[in-house]
């Protein structure tokens, strides 16, 4: 083999040769209801803390930040007992950029090459990019027809594949479906039988969105020193542009995620604008019963004309089934409403945005699927 | 084997076992020379533009940053001409949260498992990290004596080990090395030699502080489809806090990077703070030519004293050679004093700080060493 000492070639790894990156289009139109963001704007007051707190904290951003972020780690477990009414020690918690970084250090501490992660579909689409990412091998187990798990199907899919993680969605996205503790605690049961030793993510990125009754599975982790639960600032909090997620587990658990993250990876401006937030709680928390309000509402509007749609537990709504989505989504981005053509073929997903988002919706809806 | 249900064991990837995680001791001293962070915090017209960027990013905080950046490529494209006098386009930039970041990104995209990463010793202790991170083979060649890099070394070296990808510090950490052009381009066609491709990163993270007449691999971009030029704003700019980093290369290389980057993961805020600080460039390079002149006569100083002294491009000093390094170590700490126990045997590091850190680190020297 001659090489082209002129044009050498990049040793791209070859699953990743002809992939684009991951990502939803970013189209500027008047309604974006296609990435489940929190649809209110920070406030004036929350701006002017973030701004003063970004300003105090850039008085030494020529020294490196704290590496363990323990005041950040310390105002997340404060508003988890809060939020759940689970108390949990400062380090029991664990932050990064994102809850796709804190998926990272997980499969990069517990899967990797010669290991399995396995899920169960409908489900997140970045699970199996994070499994790639670390060279972790990818299983996905079913959804039953109304998107809940089966917790047989899913005891028999760990024995048989015995993986080292196991991703769990609560309330799943697309779907919006909520696990019982039933499903949850059969998959624990499950995952501790594994040879090895099996950890279990329960996802709970749209957790504040939860139905009154539906229970969180931070109340598991007591009990259970092979859970993590993972949450995120992006959707309750509207803080999608900041890049805070976080995940409470076990402290050796934790432990094992130190020793995988990159050093300082959390910027000392990331931990004021996440501290200067969370100072915030209960006035965001308002905001989130009321999406939650109108979400209940929007899933009354769509069954009331005939439309199928999964129950929610979470800022966005899966409905269909329309023979050709593709034109119901067209039809929708056309009138400057913007979805997601996501979730089993003939489904749509629209995110609760604002009264007014909702209502442009509906009545573009009305007029591409005659309803 | 049978599982303890009650307490299952977490599925740690063997080779974690027993590590800590990585990372100086972040002691609260007067004096803090160990990391090798630029001495001089923001001015306050920095701190006050710092704080607009992210008051005017933070209105829209609950939407997803934008995912390429743009903007801030642009940014970097434009200071990199600047500083180095290199045209690029903004297209061949690339950021992250730190450098470390983008090393990871290199490594998932063209390392990963089956394939090696080489670097020559002393260098960056976190090398080995990043290929332990990404399952990435990871063998060491040497330096000389002095510290340089033999052109013929690094060709055997990588023409026996056949890495994917080659990792160079320059100006080299711990030693403030810099390389010619002629030891790169050596590299460069030895790489350019390897069946089934292989890439080069210059990590030029001190570049900014290179002294007169030393180059920037940057303008070997343009010849080099398989050369990256990274660097960060922690060191020259005073950004440490801020974690960002970037990268320079050919689209095609950068395109690759995009591929495995997890989506979103430069935050709005982050982008909003870089750049902020890149509009005050031309200030902030003032300051670094003053660390320059600062460094350059600490050298003289302690070869005066009779101590061997690393010729240094970067913003830091390696100095010895002592028989108990640890006790120099320990002495200079008592004093108020933290520089970094690193390197070959016998040597230790110190950061330029300003003119009365440098003054403190001398006075406790001239004491412990007795000199």
């Amino acid at each position: 083999m001659t090489a082209d000492l002129a044009r050498p070639a990049l040793p791209l790894r070859p699953e990743l040769a002809g992939l684009e990156p991951y990502g939803a289009p970013q189209l500027d139109v008047p309604h974006r209801l296609n990435v489940n963001e929190n649809p209110y704007a920070p406030s004036e007051q929350v701006v002017a803390d973030i701004a003063a707190a970004v300003a105090r904290a850039s008085t030494d951003l020529n020294r490196y930040p704290d590496r363990d972020f323990g005041d950040l780690r310390a105002d997340l477990a404060a508003y988890l007992r809060a939020e759940s009414g689970v108390a949990l020690d400062p380090a029991q918690l664990w932050a990064a950029n994102g809850s796709n970084e804190i998926m990272l250090h997980v499969l990069q501490a517990f899967g990797g090459p010669g290991r399995t992660a396995i899920s169960f579909a409908p489900t997140y689409s970045m699970y199996p990019e994070y499994a790639r990412d670390t060279n972790t091998g990818w299983v996905v187990g079913r959804r039953d027809e109304d998107f809940s798990l089966d917790p047989a199907v899913a005891r028999d899919a760990i024995a048989e594949h015995t993986p080292s993680v196991v991703l769990l969605a609560s309330p799943n996205n697309p779907t919006g479906t909520a696990l019982p503790f039933a499903t949850v605690e059969a998959v624990l049961d499950a995952a501790a039988r594994v040879p090895g030793g099996c950890v279990v993510v329960v996802d709970e990125a749209y957790g504040e969105f939860r139905r009154r009754g539906t229970p969180s599975s931070l109340e598991l982790l007591a009990d259970h020193p092979h859970l993590a639960v993972s949450r995120t600032m992006s959707k309750a909090f509207g803080l999608a542009g900041a890049r805070v997620g976080y995940l409470a587990a076990a402290t050796p658990f934790v432990d094992a995620l130190r020793v995988v993250r990159l050093p300082y990876h959390l910027s000392a401006v990331t931990q004021a604008v996440a501290r200067a937030a969370l100072a915030h709680s209960a006035e965001l928390m308002a905001q989130v019963g009321s999406l939650r309000d109108e979400r209940d509402a929007l899933v009354g509007w769509l069954r009331e004309r005939g439309l199928r749609v999964a129950d929610s537990d979470a800022n966005f709504v899966l409905f269909g089934v329309f023979d050709d989505r593709r034109a119901i989504w067209q039809g929708l981005l056309d009138r400057g409403v913007l979805i997601r053509e996501v979730g089993p073929a003939g489904w749509l997903r629209v995110s609760v945005g604002t009264p007014a988002e909702t209502q442009a919706f509906k009545d573009a809806l009305v007029e591409v699927a005659a309803l």
